[in-house]
């Protein structure tokens, strides 16, 4: 059983309880990839040999994380599935083989696709804010403007929510919703003479609705089964540069970033550890010549493709990916209003999907 | 760090001392074959780093054990060592691949190839230790007739160390000593008229040497670090047969060893767990599709060949054996005794070798 399994099978808790399991670092430590990735090795191989299924072919899926735990699962475990369909998994968003920006610079690309303006709107509302924060009143004035349910603490507080709002919204940014058009939307059409912040307002009013806003906790939690994942190996260095996003400017800081998981759990972030244990600066060598049969499914909206696959790497290790999807958008249960590029991508995934079991059952009846 | 390295490394050891890393099954957790491949994977990577020899090939290379672990890493690491030599590594001696009494069929074969009358000597000798030690004051004379330093408990005791005797000596019935041939000799020349006991007995002082013998003690330990391994994860069912063989039958007892394993660590054997992570009832598929640049190096008389890779699997995955070679014997320092053969072999592995670190090169440059 892994981590994620905790919350919801309550009868084979490893550690008696999720509670228990989160005390120290001695029980999460085997919060880690490469147990996630042993322990479906085992799961399969046991639901296999109970259900008298051996020769059963076994595809592993997943999304995001669980996009990437797919790749490497077919990477180091090719006995156990046959192949792999990688959901929007980031897995060169490690040390410096993806640049630290490609994260803001998609959810940026967006937002300026969309809107020009609304992107002009949000560009220069950060020092709009900073200037309204640094006023007498200021804060209490920014509080009003962004409806906010409880009195601003800092202007840090909005302005990492808005910011979060930006990057939700990219990240998702799925039909029919379409949430970036959405907020540019409300941002673009505010009423005439309406100022840079009441825009941004109206933005967060119509992507959160009324009546008031609650400002996103942003901390970073002891108590959360990513933050431990990103303060030991899933170190993934996202930060905005000087002058490249429409966003302040904020590198990444491992020194900060190392302080900060040592205060929560006491324990220091590895951040070359994904690259060691699954390859990384050569992974096309790794993927080209030892893998086979994986997917790397990306839609290029969504703002973790910055760190995905998107070359063919060989004749089986593909990249499917569109211009409009956004994260993990294909692993979503298709409806009647789903857009033909994505019903396409769907059908080509099927398809190569249907060689590879096809191709495991020749092997195995010949 | 691996746990191999505690007793030599004491500046570097993980959990202060070897005493205490072996106190209980929560420390001694780490010491696992998937851990030391990890710790390989680092240890390579930061020395590399380090030495400002990021391009320098690297070749995994070990013995028995060792072996496997060389094997697995080249398979689960391929972006770290660009090949792999696993000298006498029963990887195949797992689950059900591999026939139980493999191992003592090769130890028996090794004695009758080299002589027929030493290998029927040997096979009576199990019941006719019986059969003096169920007489009034046996085993007072089983200890007179072996010599041994202390009076005999049991002629188990006796049993077992004799059949250590004839095991080590087919492991490594390396040229110049050859161990089974000298032992067979000291059998088979024994005065005229000496029974079948006091062949043995010459056989063992042969082996051992005046002026007594001390009896191996045999008992799994709670201080042995292969012991800790065979009884988590590797399982080698290792066993003789009912007439296969010139030992009395004891075949292996998955139960039995279970018991033994939680009496001394409270840990339960996981026998299919080699199996799951490196794969193994479909090995040729795996290093056939998967693996490239090892050689499987065996010497047909070490037992443990019995579970070696003795076929190429594919053009880079090469099994390299001799007829007469034992265990590990290619990783030995050069001497200037050695056969021809082993000469040959070591050549052969250079050269093999050579073509890998070429082609790293060739790659890296063009």
């Amino acid at each position: 059983m892994n981590y994620y399994s905790i919350a919801t099978m309550r009868d084979s808790m490893p550690f008696g309880s999720e509670y228990e399991a989160f005390q120290n670092a001695s029980t999460l430590g085997f919060f880690s990839s490469t147990q996630a990735l042993a322990d479906y090795a085992q799961l399969i191989t046991d639901l296999k040999r109970n259900l008298s299924a051996e020769n059963c072919p076994t595809i592993a899926v997943g999304g995001s994380y669980g996009g990437m735990l797919a790749s490497w699962f077919r990477l180091k475990y090719p006995h156990i599935s046959c192949g792999a369909l990688a959901s929007s998994a980031p897995i060169l968003y490690f040390d410096d083989i993806t640049p630290q920006n490609g994260y803001p610079v998609v959810v940026t690309k967006d937002f300026r696709d969309t809107s020009e303006s609304c992107y002009n709107t949000i560009r220069q509302s950060w020092s709009e804010i900073d200037r309204v924060a640094a006023e007498p009143n200021g804060l209490s004035k920014l509080s009003q403007i962004f409806a906010t349910c409880l009195p601003l603490n800092s202007s840090e507080e909005l302005k990492s929510t808005l910011e979060v709002l930006f990057w939700v919204s990219a990240q998702y940014d799925n039909p029919p919703d379409n949430p970036v058009e959405n907020l540019c939307n409300a941002i673009d059409r505010a009423a005439e003479g309406t100022d840079i912040l009441g825009k941004i307002a109206a933005g967060l009013n119509a992507s959160i609705g009324p009546p008031c806003h609650d400002m996103f906790d942003l901390k970073p939690s002891n108590k959360d089964g990513w933050t431990w994942q990103t303060c030991t190996e899933m170190v993934i260095p996202i930060g905005n540069g000087d002058n490249d996003t429409m966003f302040q400017p904020s590198p990444f800081d491992l020194n900060n970033f190392t302080r900060t998981c040592e205060g929560l759990f006491g324990v220091t972030p590895r951040p070359h550890w994904i690259t060691t244990e699954f390859g990384g600066h050569d992974i096309k060598s790794v993927l080209g010549n030892f893998a086979s049969n994986i997917i790397f499914s990306n839609g290029l909206r969504d703002p973790y493709s910055a760190g995905g696959v998107l070359q063919n790497i060989s004749d089986t290790v593909l990249a499917v990916y569109t211009e409009k999807g956004a994260h993990c958008l294909d692993l979503l249960t298709p409806m009647a209003s789903d857009p033909d590029w994505l019903v396409s991508q769907r059908d080509t995934e099927i398809k190569i999907i249907q060689g590879w079991i096809a191709e495991y059952r020749a092997t195995r009846a010949s």
